[in-house]
């Protein structure tokens, strides 16, 4: 089956722009003397999770708890939950994913950790922790002048063992250019490696210092402090992250299939593909829900719910009722959140549907 | 189970909010002489529907076939499609769906009327479609002065029943006050009441003349012009209903329970529900993604995707980790489309977890 003949909205990957931002990404990574523990939020798929592995990924890393339920019953067995665990509910379940696999977590206050630290003493056994580290986004983690302090009482802590630290430099976001988003990338190094340097004269060596982001991947250098790095968008990229020059738009693998409806003017066109297709995630300074694959100036100008207001009038050519464009969307991982399977192309054929395995688990 | 022992983030639903907003509803279309057919792409779930149903509702919307499938599975007879259903396949599951239940559809253009009209001819039957006229919002939906002639060339073709017209006025989340929203409500009425009138004299008498939304349905009278109205949001209402003045903080019927993972400084709280949990919509004028259900002063001021950014600086109490806390979303039809499953409750007892049965039912 041809994309083209594919019923919409639909999600589409083009696995050969994935191959190419997966092969780029294990270089930079390679060469920066970095491990590669990709975030499949992006994804919440198996079989692209799989790729990444074959792409010399060490290890996966999740956003919740269902994520790594549903990765560690696909196979995998080294995953890092890059996240607090909360509540009883969670705890048992935790336990439970630990027989299977390796599982690591994040920890950011004593009142995460302890809850973790009886339940896994109890058990007589260890579960692997990372401090989380807030190094500018303002959001979970302890400040890095308290994280010394944190680290060793979970080390002091039964069943738990300290194994490193992690943190996200989300504020790349909101960098001006890219001396800017180099300057966050240094200055995340230089504070995790101090830590860990500090913390492992009394936790021992061979602490993993884990951060990065897509964006500053490629300003990582060879002994910047950090020793793993957790990019997720970089398996698709998307029109943030072209606005934010972290890909070029020949790089985004994903788009949302959709069907022109309506044509009520001149340079305009109605999708069949709205914010319950696309998302409503802002890109900081382009105005705009989306872009056409075959041309980056028609532009999804704002969606309503089951619908897209597509501007063409800047457009090569112009578009009618039935219609089929590609759309490449602002954020990639809110819109794979959307879709039940994604349709796996190359050179536009359908070589496979993959089920979203991981969407909807939330908890 | 009580609330507060489900799993976060979890979607609830207050039986009991949802009953009062339902009788009001109910109430005011009958006030107005105005048949009710609810959209259903607010809850897509057949056990709201069957409420909706008790409460009166002539029959009932949807936004998409694949929801119109869903519903036509749980045994609902009578729903209208207030969309454009464009392609070879979807217009091949429209005529079997029209074996099992009474079906209408929009169109807008020739275009899109023309393969149903040949769909259906073959098959020796008739699709009723009801014209979809733009009544200011500059979506979908053909141009008053040119629905007369669309609507006589849609009567001319086999195949087809002219059935009325419809209209969605979502220009009023744009307006300033309630005296704007009538006013929109009113010319909405004149517009449509007044095209029909002029097609009753060669389509016949009998013609469905069909809008409305949340916001507008106080606004209708008796003899206003339509007929019928289609609201969705009202049978939970949530954030964005409440700052356009069409709902009550205790109105809102639906919320996403989340759990407090981290209190990075005072008066901030991280929870476990972001943008996959709670949307991105914006509420003009009000920042923030969500109010708390028992305190609105407390907003989650901005979300990522697994965390939300709680501001209890105006809040009456303070939170710690473990603590949960229901939010009002801003936009509740968007926020159901995130979950697989809804605790119905009442009196913060569960009652029954419903399956979200057309979620991701894009196509």
């Amino acid at each position: 089956m041809r994309v083209l003949d594919l019923d919409t909205p639909a999600l589409v990957v083009d696995l050969d722009r994935v191959e190419g931002n997966l092969a780029r990404m294990a270089h930079r990574a390679a060469a920066a003397g970095l491990a590669l523990r990709p975030h499949t939020k992006t994804h919440k798929t198996p079989q692209l999770a799989r790729r990444q592995a074959e792409h010399g990924a060490a290890g996966l890393t999740v956003a919740k708890l269902g994520e790594a339920e549903v990765m560690v019953g696909a196979g995998f067995r080294d995953i890092f939950i890059a996240n607090q665990i909360v509540g009883a509910q969670k705890v048992a379940r935790l336990v439970a994913l630990t027989r299977q696999a390796e599982i690591s977590v994040g920890v950011d206050s004593l009142e995460v950790a302890e809850p973790l630290s009886a339940a896994f003493a109890q058990e007589g056994r260890r579960l692997a922790v990372l401090i989380e580290v807030d190094v500018g986004l303002g959001r979970c983690g302890v400040a890095p002048e308290a994280a010394e302090e944190l680290a060793a009482r979970v080390h002091a802590l039964s069943g738990l063992t300290l194994a490193g630290f992690f943190c996200y430099p989300g504020q790349v976001y909101g960098a001006r250019d890219a001396k800017e988003m180099e300057a966050i990338a240094a200055e995340e190094g230089r504070v995790m490696g101090e830590l860990a340097e500090r913390v492992a004269a009394f936790a021992g060596p061979g602490l993993r210092v884990s951060g990065g982001s897509s964006p500053t991947a490629r300003h990582y250098r060879p002994g910047g402090g950090l020793t793993e790095i957790r990019p997720g968008t970089y398996v698709f990229n998307d029109r943030m992250q072209v606005a934010r020059g972290a890909a070029e738009p020949e790089d985004c693998a994903l788009t949302v299939l959709a069907t022109v409806v309506s044509t009520p003017g001149p340079g305009r066109a109605i999708l069949d593909a709205g914010s319950k297709a696309l998302g409503t995630d802002p890109v900081p300074g382009w105005p705009g829900q989306g872009m056409l694959k075959e041309d980056n100036r028609a532009v999804v100008a704002r969606v309503n719910e089951e619908h897209g207001f597509l501007d063409l009038s800047a457009a090569s050519r112009s578009l009618r009722v039935g219609d089929k464009v590609e759309v490449i969307p602002n954020h990639c991982c809110f819109v794979t959140n959307l879709f039940d399977e994604m349709a796996a192309v190359r050179a536009g054929e359908v070589v496979e549907m993959w089920p979203v395995l991981a969407r909807g688990r939330m908890q």
